[in-house]
Formats: C-alpha cells, sequence, structure tokens
C-alpha cells in the first residue's frame, strides 16, 4: 500500500503565519510539528515511510526534505506548477506504477488534522481492503457539523459491504462545493457527508477512470509515462505537466464515476480551513480563549478570543472573539466569523505589490 | 509671569507607550511633538522660556532636557519624590520667588492638547491680568462634553470682572472627582466646568492659601525655602520634601478657599486621558479609524479604530472599535470604552514582576 500526500496549497487563510514561501501544512499551526510531519506520523503505523510520496513545488521542496528526514528523496515528487488534484494524483499514480505496477494508493490532503489516529488508520485500512475486493473509488466521508458551503457533499447510499466492523457504503452522488440551501439541504437531509479529500484506490482503477472521465488529462499522463525513467525525462515531464488540463479529482472524475464508495470517517476530522476553525479545535481556556503555546498574553475581561505570539507580549482589555496573530513583521486582527476573508488581505497585499508580506 | 509645568505624572493609560522610564508627556501621542514640546510650544508665546520651569522626577529629567532644548537647565527642578500637586506647586513658588520675589504664576499641566493655541493664550493673559487687579486662585473651566468621573468641577458663580473681552467669574465651589450621578446632575445643570488643572495666580497668593490650607505641607516648604541656594540645600531638600503631605492643590487648597475665580477654556482642550480620549481627538478616515503617522495598515471591513504600528504591518478584517497598539515588545489590543482599564494591565504586570513591560 502507498500513501501519497498531496503538498500542493498555499493556505492564505493562514497569513500572517503561512506565506509564498511557507505554506499552511509546512507550518506548527496545530501542534509542536508541522501539520505535514503529523499527517506522515498519523499514516507511519500503517504505511512504511518508503512507500510515502510526497507531491510539492519545487519552492518548497527544500523545507520540507528537511521536516520529513525518514521519507526517501526519491518520494519527494516534484510537481512542475500546480495542476489542481487530478493531474497531481495521476502523476504519483504514474510513479508508483512504475515502481511496483499495480498497488493500493491512499491520497490524502498534507493540511488536515485528526484527533484520533488510531480510528482514522482502523478506517484507512478497512477501505484498503475494500478496494483490494472490488474495482472502485473510495472515499472518507465526514458527519456535517455545520451548513458548509466550503465543502464537496457525498450522498451515502446502502451499506455495500463490512470489513473489520465497518461498512463501505456505496455512494448515490458527490456534489461539489454547493451553495447554501443546497448546503443545508443535504445536512438536514443526513445522507450527506463532507468530502474529506482523502481517497483510496488501486493505481489502475484511478488511471482507468481519469481516462474514461478526462482523456485529454490522460493522454498527457500518458506522455509524461514514457518519459519517466528515460534520459529525457527533465525535459518532458515540466513541458506536458505544464499543458495539462487543471481539474479537481472531485469535478473531473468522483462526480462523474458510478462505482464510488465511502466509508465513514469518525476520527475527530478537520480541515484547519481557517484561523475560525483553528479556533474551534484547540484547547480553551475557561474564557474560551486559545493561547497558543510559548505565547505570552495578559487577558483582562477577554473571551472567545485567539492568541498566537510567539515573541512578543499581548495585552488583551475588553474584548470578545478576536483573532489575534503575531509574526516577525505583520500583525493580523481579526473577527472570529470573519477569517475567511484573511484571503482578502492576501489579495490586496498582491495588489499593493507588498511583496515582502506576502 | 512665570509658567511652571508639572511633569510628574507617569500615564500608565498609555500602556504599552507609555512606560516607567518614558512617561505620556515625554511621547509623541498628539502629534510630531511631544506633549511636553507642544507644551512648551503653546506658551511661548506668551511666556519667554527663560521663565518656564518644569517640575519633573530625577529619573526623566534627562529625556526632558534633551526634549526642551530652549529651557535653561536650571528651570528643570526636580522633584526629590512624587508629592502631588501641592508640594509641587508650592516648590516651584519658592524657586521663581527666589529669583524674583512675587510674580504672576501660570500653572499647567505637562501632558494635556488643545488646539486652539491663540485663543489658549488669550485666555491665559486675561488670567494673569485678572490675577496682577485681584488676589484670587484663578482657574481655567472647560465645558463639559461628557458626563465624566474622572474631572473635578467648578461651579461658576455670576461675572465680577471683565478683561480683554473675557469674562472672569466667582466660583460657587469645586467639587473633586464627583460619583456618576453627581456627575450628571453637574453636567445637565449647566453652571458646572471641568477643572482643567491649570491655574493662574500671584505666588503671595498661592503661598498664603497653603499656609492657610495646609499648613504642615507650609511648614514643610518654609524649612525648603531657607534650605534654597544654601551649602545644605540638597541634602535638606529632598529629606523635608520626601516628607511632605501628598494631596492634591484641587483637594487641598481649591476646595477650601474662598477667593477662586474662573475663565472659560473653550479651545479645543483634552486631557488626553486615554486612548480613547486620543481616538476621540484625532483625524478619522470615512470609517472612522485613526492611523497614526507612519503606520502601516491593510483595514478590511474595518470601523472605529485605532491603530498605532510604527514599524510593524497590521492587517485587520472585520473588526469596530478597537484600538491596537503595537510597540517593540509589547501589543495591546483594547475595545473601545474599555481604555482605562489598561492601567490593570500595568497592575498585573507589577503584580507578576514583569518589570522589562513596565
Amino acid at each position: 500500500m502507498y500513501a501519497v500526500i498531496m503538498a500542493g496549497g498555499r493556505g492564505t487563510r493562514f497569513w500572517p503565519r503561512s506565506r509564498e514561501k511557507k505554506p499552511k501544512h509546512l507550518l506548527d499551526i496545530t501542534g509542536k510539528k508541522t501539520i505535514i510531519q503529523e499527517t506522515v506520523d498519523r499514516i507511519k503505523p500503517i504505511i512504511n515511510p518508503d512507500n510515502i510520496l510526497i507531491v510539492t513545488g519545487k519552492k518548497h521542496s527544500g523545507i520540507l526534505i528537511k521536516q520529513l528526514p525518514e521519507i526517501p528523496l526519491q518520494n519527494i515528487i516534484i510537481e512542475p506548477e500546480g495542476k489542481n488534484t487530478a493531474a497531481c494524483i495521476g502523476l504519483a499514480a504514474l510513479h508508483i506504477q512504475k515502481r511496483i505496477s499495480d498497488e493500493i494508493m491512499v491520497v490524502l490532503p498534507s493540511d488536515h488534522a485528526i484527533t484520533d489516529s488510531h480510528e482514522f488508520n482502523a478506517v484507512i485500512e478497512a477501505a484498503a481492503k475494500a478496494a483490494e475486493q472490488k474495482e472502485g473509488l473510495i472515499t472518507i466521508g465526514i458527519k456535517p457539523s455545520s451548513v458548509n458551503t466550503g465543502f464537496g457533499y457525498i450522498e451515502q447510499a446502502e451499506p455495500f459491504l463490512k470489513i473489520n466492523g465497518k461498512d463501505v457504503f456505496r455512494v448515490k452522488s458527490i456534489r461539489e462545493k454547493p451553495d447554501f440551501q443546497q448546503a443545508q439541504a443535504f445536512v438536514q437531509n443526513g445522507n450527506f457527508f463532507w468530502n474529506s479529500g482523502m481517497f483510496i484506490w488501486r493505481i489502475s482503477t484511478i488511471l482507468k477512470q481519469i481516462n474514461c472521465h478526462i482523456p485529454d488529462l490522460y493522454a498527457g499522463l500518458m506522455k509524461i509515462n514514457e518519459a519517466l525513467g528515460s534520459p529525457d525525462e527533465n525535459a518532458i515531464v515540466p513541458r506536458v505537466y505544464k499543458k495539462l488540463k487543471s481539474i479537481s479529482i472531485d469535478y473531473g472524475v468522483m462526480e462523474k464515476a458510478n462505482n464510488v464508495f465511502m466509508l465513514k470517517g469518525d476520527f475527530g476530522w478537520s480541515d484547519v480551513g481557517s484561523w475560525d476553525t483553528l479556533w474551534e479545535i484547540s484547547p480553551k481556556d475557561g474564557q474560551g480563549n486559545v493561547l497558543t503555546e510559548g505565547s505570552n498574553v495578559i487577558f483582562e475581561d477577554t473571551e472567545g478570543s485567539f492568541v498566537y505570539s510567539p515573541k512578543k507580549l499581548v495585552a488583551t482589555v475588553g474584548i470578545k472573539d478576536l483573532i489575534i496573530v503575531e509574526t516577525k513583521d505583520a500583525l493580523l486582527i481579526c473577527k472570529k466569523g470573519s477569517s475567511q476573508d484573511v484571503k482578502k488581505i492576501v489579495e490586496a497585499l498582491e495588489e499593493k505589490k507588498l511583496k515582502k508580506y506576502l
């Protein structure tokens, strides 16, 4: 079994901590280790680091290699350009196929948090067994805890298999990023689960599905496949990859495929999508304040707030529901509930060409 | 005519900018110059710097001398210990008396802001003329713009003199720091004015009044008077001064004296008593935000806030009515309306013995 960790995201919503040079998954936002280190540590009990591939951009590969010394260098797959998840998954599939022909592939985002690693691995192992038994695309669905339009939704159908005590459900439909009304209906319905972006399948299955639903992308991948390992690899792969269709695996394949299955992931999952989410999943004091480790704070009449300030003393007076993030060169003060708009700050910085803050 | 500027305050409510080593009056909080520089500049058109005395503590005298090069060194009067305004005014009165016997003395706080300097000087000149004509204690009353329990109130009686077109009123009573209900009644009444802490009187008049109402303080001042200019000055003055009664001139003299007069000060006065007050008196953008000069800010959906950040980029998202003050080693985030409680932060720092932040 191979794991493919997709580490191509930028995570602008974690500005001012996340920067172009150090995106979210390379930061210790959820604990003492970085998110990608936690992602690798989590899967290690069931997948050997020799079988863990990381797909990332060139500019982050240096830090990534330093953060993950147990991952063999040849397992760091450089994406010549960000081309969304379908191309990324296709590229990783080819690399694994080259090494070992067909195999089970576990696709994991690099920047999520999971509290119950043991249960997580039990679900992944059950999913892997299901993928061995049945040619299908297996997803992990998360029971929605809110109406969220940022996620895709998986519509569960009847159970189909039971493996290690875990139900494998057929999937009726996958609906990417609904509007608010749709999302509300999904959550009320009870049969819809958040698409966690984790997938388990055979290499042969996903390549076949890409061929079927995104044939032009598949054609490009086949050119890359020919070049892999050849003397022209470094010339051909980037040239072809940059022309690949940029589409997510969800829109490109999952929404259209008819052999999609789902296991429920009840292991304390969070996409850690924003400072708000980070506040939600972090331990709080009696007033609902989150104080990140090492931060030096004096709270006076302060509730429901989040403070990250590893260097500077922060004093708060009479405040409620604020996110305060103090870094070496920039300070963010954001009302809780507005942290999706932190990306607007990044956009403003881009517009003003204030590159040193990006 | 002599001016005495009282520069003994600490201004803890302007933490983290005000520190033990650099209190409020030594900071450029209201403009490009420091508040005490603005105070000296304001009075200079009518009182020569040779006649401006500054009373301050030893530890601030160095910075003060640097900030006020036009003030002769012998005009910097070192208070051996903070002993409130009655002792401070008494000490300054003795110094002036030593130089020139009786004279008009204008007492000014070092840390207030005034927008109309011309009118201010016109009022001071009229008050000085009144003090020449009549043995009395002359105050400057400010028309209340809010119910404020932090000020003393002057109850105006009938006009008594008219000088340069300005009425000099008799004063019926002086009420220091009322409770909220009293303050509300005062403001509604219309005859009560804020005590601005500025006084104009003859040296002989105030010393006589101190003798009458605070005789033990007067006795101490007389011992100091004997020592001034003698070889024992440096030994005796500190020893005696430290034992002086610590009382404000308002409680000690003004509330009790029956020869108090008042001129109205309609010159855009503010005591700049807190970050809230500073927001109130500062120019604002269309969203009511105050951005101090040189601060580097990106506002996203931000209203009614105050930002001081000369070094670091500050980005705000979805916030309202916040005071944000970023200094080299400390950051304050305070809800507008709560800035009186900034002194609680200073108390907490004292309790925790975090001296480097004091």
